[in-house]
């Protein structure tokens, strides 16, 4: 099998799992980690080079795909250009996947792609109403992917992402950023916090993934924990583990004009159909990655 | 500037009109036509190879770019696989034009974007539902371009069109078939013909796109007259001018069950935002269709 975006923040964690279910893995990464696991074969490639893309899917001939590279910039990536090119090698991707043999794939969609302006809970067949750039990109990159792949003999799943947190995430997005200002012993400053999110530790995404890759599920599946939580609360369960309630500053920061109230998953497909059901509990998952974080003090200090 | 699809049945009839605008015109096809226009520059390239696509773009430097080639296998092209392909070339293509200091881009969409199942005319903002493959990758297109370009500095438009007929037409389309093979004396078996269309000469088609590219008008335009005309009435119209009536037999195929009744356009955004008029009247249209297939009789006869 192949995995893309393999040194990313997922990815890493679909490693073990598919060693686990005897998948023979092939990672690519733009560069190769340094941390690289054993028992994968590792390739460097930019899947946006046309002519790199197709030597490497071609040179790999797998059976499955799990497709989870994107272009990611924290804060840059919902608006940024770069996301057009990432249709396009996507696109691109499966048809030489299906070209060269594939038999199964899955990619990571987004619940951006969801109409966020509806109540309640988000299902799979709830209205699609993408309001950024990044989840139109991602929805018309699924339209067109499940009718190429249908038309190529390929059985695709599409994994629709909510909010995750974890080790090794980028230090500009929520709960990495959080979490190392207060290990570090810096203030800091969130808004109110009053919005409800749907969290799942990457572990469990990672394991996800693979579970929905490893399984015979078509189509949209969100990857969540179907449980809503504030953001509140998880900035002060962070500040407990650190023991720095102290820098907490709920409600310095305004809250965002469009910003949902409530952005949380159905997950039946998730738990039903595929069978995952998440390893990591709430609390546990982020005194962990409080830890990790106390574990990776940034070096200038 | 540009013009992709340039031997193509609408992007022969664009070549004139670019000329008379006073551009200079850079035309691309995947093999040079026996009968090149003169004063047109002619680029032998195959778009769904990004390095040569790459290379032509590079090379022209274009401030405008006519994009009108797609596949286009009549019949086949509603549901085929190489649909996808066309996507990511599409978006590499605005991606790759954008970046060699393009301004101006207009592409051809279609009416198979439209929700086919609504009654009454089709206006630029009527709900989009393609009920085919290539109506989802035309969609899907649209809204990955619009956002590249709008993040590119790009002006964009998106020509839908709806119906044509003319000279050069694929035999294996209604019109084309119906007049060839009224001139070459068969039988032309068609439906009951209830169904009302929205048809425009390939001429006018393609002057529409010209004047289109001329404008400032952004986003998407519907190509066509305006004016429903039942397909009985049109092949009526070509036995007369062939003077075969004797050879039509209305109603000998079974009507196609998930036929709409009416497609016709708004043409508000083309009359008044472009200006455009179309120049050539059905019956004059259909007369001179007829005369050209008298022409052309087929070399096996």
């Amino acid at each position: 099998m192949l995995v893309t975006g393999a040194g990313g923040f997922i990815g890493r964690w679909t490693l073990q799992p598919l060693l686990a279910r005897g998948f023979e893995v092939h990672a690519v990464a733009r560069a190769l980690p340094a941390d690289a696991a054993a028992g994968v074969t590792w390739h460097a490639a930019d899947l946006l080079d046309p002519s790199q893309r197709a030597t490497l899917v071609s040179a790999v001939g797998a059976s499955h795909l799990l497709h989870l590279a994107w272009y990611a910039e924290p804060g840059a990536f919902w608006a940024a250009r770069e996301n057009a090119a990432w249709v396009a090698a996507t696109v691109g991707l499966v048809d030489e996947f299906a070209t060269a043999g594939g038999e199964r794939a899955v990619l990571a969609g987004t619940c951006a792609e969801y109409d966020w302006t509806a109540d309640g809970v988000l299902g799979e067949d709830s209205p699609i109403a993408p309001a950024t750039f990044y989840g139109v990109c991602k929805d018309a990159t699924r339209r067109v992917v499940e009718g190429l792949a249908a038309r190529a003999g390929v059985s695709v799943a599409w994994g629709r992402i909510f909010f995750l947190y974890g080790p090794n995430e980028d230090a500009r997005r929520l709960v990495a950023g959080v979490a190392n200002a207060l290990v570090v012993g810096e203030r800091a400053a969130t808004s109110t916090g009053a919005q409800r999110r749907d969290f799942l530790h990457v572990d469990d995404v990672g394991a996800a993934f693979v579970a929905l890759l490893d399984s015979e599920v078509r189509g949209a599946v969100n990857i969540a924990s179907g449980e809503p939580v504030t953001v509140r609360s998880i900035v002060e369960r962070l500040a407990s583990a650190a023991g720095r309630r102290d820098l907490l500053d709920v409600g310095a920061l305004a809250p965002r004009p469009d910003d949902p109230a409530e952005l949380v998953a159905d997950v039946t497909r998730l738990r039903h159909d595929v069978g995952f059901v998440p390893a990591i509990d709430l609390q546990a998952g982020l005194d962990a990655t409080v830890a990790w974080w106390r574990g990776h003090l940034r070096s200038d200090r």
